[in-house]
């Protein structure tokens, strides 16, 4: 490809993003050449804010302006309800379904013993301590179903439920809108082993 | 979606980009949020130059960093043979082949009535001027297999044909690797018409 260096350069480094290839990489810059000098400039000038100005929650570990992220902050917000999730993308994944009114608590991944994570490695003993204290009711592990996953559970449901607070986890089955004659084995039998009273 | 105001106005602006949804843009944005200071720093550069660096080649109109484009400045490419394309970015997708010797000419859009586009609006008078010189020996109209672009590729036969210069246009058939089973009525009406003896 002989064209304009600058071009190419763009390109590549689109590429390198999550879901985007050479093609589609090609099409954006592309795309940029033909927006206003202002346009560009402000994209610029977004991606730089986002990373000069986002912390992780001092409480939950989740997407903060400030110190405290803006669940935290929210006097509505039902503080005897704690989601465990294992990363702050997945907060704003549940915050999208507009239902879940508790709070989150961010453990910035998940037991995995084959890539060297370990128990220490993630925030969980602050989440132990959360329910230390008399306040949390119940937590919700909405981890991913995975062996990892499910390992993380176990491992906090351990810690936790001593402490006398319910332990819960979401529920794994068939998707809404899914066939059953294009499930996975291992989802249909989570699906019978998770069947509910009608 | 209550997250943080940085993380968002980024997410809005990448859901612009075309082929880019709400989620693969909210995938993206957290990236780069884990992408360090100086990778982010460079993409945003890199944006930034290219808008500021890029020009239209004063030949062929195709994509230049300075006033004369690589591929026309290249003393081994055959000039007598001309490529004519709708837009910049069909001289890569065919410099991405390899095979093509010849130069280009983008005549940058596309004859069609109903969006008020006239042949004056192309970049077309200078393709002809091209052709009067004697050096051009043939043309191949690579457009697109559009009511537009079949328009548009009649149009500037008929302008160039008188010159003394062949009129070539691409082939219009089944593309390698596809099924005649899935084909759609169109392309298999084209690949009868256009079929070659073997």
């Amino acid at each position: 490809m002989k064209s304009s260096a600058y071009l190419e350069a763009l390109i590549k480094k689109f590429s390198k993003l999550p879901g985007i290839g050479p093609k589609s990489a090609s099409r954006i810059a592309f795309h940029i050449l033909g927006m206003t000098r202002e346009e560009v400039e402000g994209m610029a000038r977004s991606m730089l804010e986002l990373k000069a100005n986002i912390f992780a929650c001092r409480l939950c570990g989740g997407i903060a302006d400030g110190e405290i992220c803006p669940i935290c902050q929210d006097p509505a917000r039902d503080r005897a309800l704690l989601c465990v999730v294992e990363d702050a993308k997945d907060v704003i994944t549940i915050e999208g379904t507009g239902e879940f009114r508790g709070l989150y608590h961010v453990i910035n991944g998940l037991i995995s013993p084959l890539d060297g994570v370990g128990p220490d490695d993630l925030n969980i003993g602050p989440l132990v301590e959360k329910c230390r204290g008399a306040s949390v009711r119940e937590v919700i592990l909405a981890l991913n179903p995975s062996v990892e996953g499910d390992a993380t559970s176990l491992y906090i449901a351990r810690l936790v439920n001593p402490l006398g607070v319910t332990v819960t986890r979401i529920a794994h089955g068939l998707p809404v809108g899914a066939d059953l004659e294009f499930a996975d084995t291992a989802t249909i039998i989570k699906s019978i082993e998770g069947r509910v009273k009608i």
